[in-house]
């Protein structure tokens, strides 16, 4: 039961997160297609925070699907987490209006760091309060080799973002492609690797 | 359950999608009717928006009332079909500030395109998961003429945006209608000239 | 099941217009207390449309919990429903952005009229499918004076709003106040007076 | 079943009122990092906001969840707590935007007072319908010091905007403060000295 408005909670905050994002893509001025140009920055950052959204839901979901029990002391590592998601459309226009320039593509990327972290607090709580490292659910989260490595990305993309911000939007793209792409042969490669 | 929860999560974006296209119905500047006079473009786009989000959530809800299992492999193919929806709000702001001018009926029949292709998309995974052709699922879509057709409607609507700019307004309001009213009498005469 | 999503749907709607009506209430320009003065009739309204949203959602919730079972007619009344009460917010900062003036209460009083109407519909269409005039539904929204009385002062208030715009308000007030007081009394009398 | 529906409808509200005030914070005009230090008072008014929503859902949680029935009579004073919940956001985005000048710091408690008081009349109705003051919510709920302490400090931090508005801000921080860190230690020197 608390189990079930945890996540309609969330659902709703996420939901308006997403929905809210596309308020950033405003009516164009003008009635031809040359009006949508100045939009195609914006659009694309759109495109690449709704698949962001998209992940924690998904990520969210099957956390809690394969929690079997939560209490009181989840919920405010869950609105931690929702707190720098419901930054995510502000940062995302800001990085859109902008074409990308250094300071906003850092802030994305100290965006979606904080946002990994503030999942990766609420993942060790649900854990702790399941039954700890030999649980069901810490099995279900595996080695996480995702989540360990994308923190390491987004600090690589903060730090490109001054010099090299192509290679800082390229790492936020790669990031969100390695969580979009089903992982079965890496997975299988990493653990083959670390098993030798 | 995670059947509720997909529902959710789509009832949530779906209900703000819906709400959020009347913030394009600005507070009319002036305290007389005339003052009225200049909404009425997007007020129409309103309401032929509206019309087609309902129908989404309406088919939206019979697909997935009608589907007895869902996994993780729906969950994409969800998310892209609320992602083009979610355009509808901006394209239909566009559209009726415009007057219905050409690339704005184009660009507007583009995403009802774009999202009946993601309809499709989500209803094959559907189908594909809940035992393919002979499945329930599948005899309850039916031989889903209005799904094919609407498509090339779509197109038609598109392509005479320019030109006959009248008729692709016809043709959005045509489809419209079309899964609006009742077609218990048209499937039956479909139904019939296939057979004979 | 069906039942618990038209529910869950309908409460996402109604809950974000209820919020996005407070959008209407702009930040003040200046930090003193004079700033608020200009808000205060937006204020008013947005008080008088949130208790009518409070209303329907309210009256929404009684008329779909005594309803046993429902089915794909229902929809569309209720997203007609849900149609007039998305035109509260826009009409209401009309309202209150022209301190009440004549076209605007009409306005108003319209946009109240036809959800009144459309509430019927959907109370007729959920009677019918319950079982008809005899049926527990029909029993728990008894007589009905409210529902009937309130189309009538409705069209008062728009009458009204021409000449003696202070009784359109008075009217406006007055029938949400007839919906929030307890009315055991009223009813007995009024069914007494018929009786006799 | 009902209060299931007053839960969604209670989360949904909360959640837009939470995800709304993100958008008080406006995309930056510039697209360095000094464009972004204008939005820090805005920012600060949004963490607090954010921390006293997110207390409010998750008392409102623990209250709900507490009691075994609700009826009709609930749902207003529900709706009246919303109602000054939503009023949150825009006298956040006042006080930050003004830079926490005194008439938007006494506003700010003012709806925090409100907020408060409409808690407390929610909790009474619901343990006057759940068997009164021996009941187990009665007993969930407890002796309430902080219930009762927080109206006196918004009352503090209202009087001292005028003149010292610095410790009217450190007093809305430190309620917040209040509720969110875990005070088995603080309950326990209470409930000892009173016992004493």
């Amino acid at each position: 039961m608390q189990k079930g408005r945890l996540e309609a909670f969330s659902d709703g905050v996420l939901a308006i997160i997403l929905t809210i994002m596309v308020l950033e893509l405003k009516v164009p001025h003008g009635a031809d297609f040359a009006a949508l140009k100045p939009l195609l920055p914006v659009f694309l950052s759109y495109v690449l925070s709704f698949v962001y959204v998209g992940i924690y839901w998904n990520n969210h979901h099957h956390l809690l699907s394969s929690a079997r029990q939560i209490n009181g002391s989840v919920l405010w590592p869950n609105l931690h987490l929702l707190f720098w998601l419901s930054l995510v459309p502000v940062s995302t226009g800001w990085m859109g209006e902008n074409h990308f320039a250094s300071a906003t593509l850092a802030v994305y990327g100290g965006i979606l760091l904080a946002s990994a972290v503030a999942y990766s607090i609420l993942q060790n709580r649900l854990i702790a309060l399941n039954g700890g490292p030999d649980s069901p659910l810490a099995h279900a989260v595996g080695r996480d080799w995702k989540g360990k490595l994308s923190p390491v990305l987004y600090l690589v993309g903060i730090v490109s973002s001054f010099g090299l911000p192509w290679l800082a939007g390229a790492v936020y793209v790669g990031v969100a492609l390695m969580w979009l792409v089903p992982d079965r042969r890496i997975e299988r490669t990493l653990q083959a690797s670390s098993e030798s």
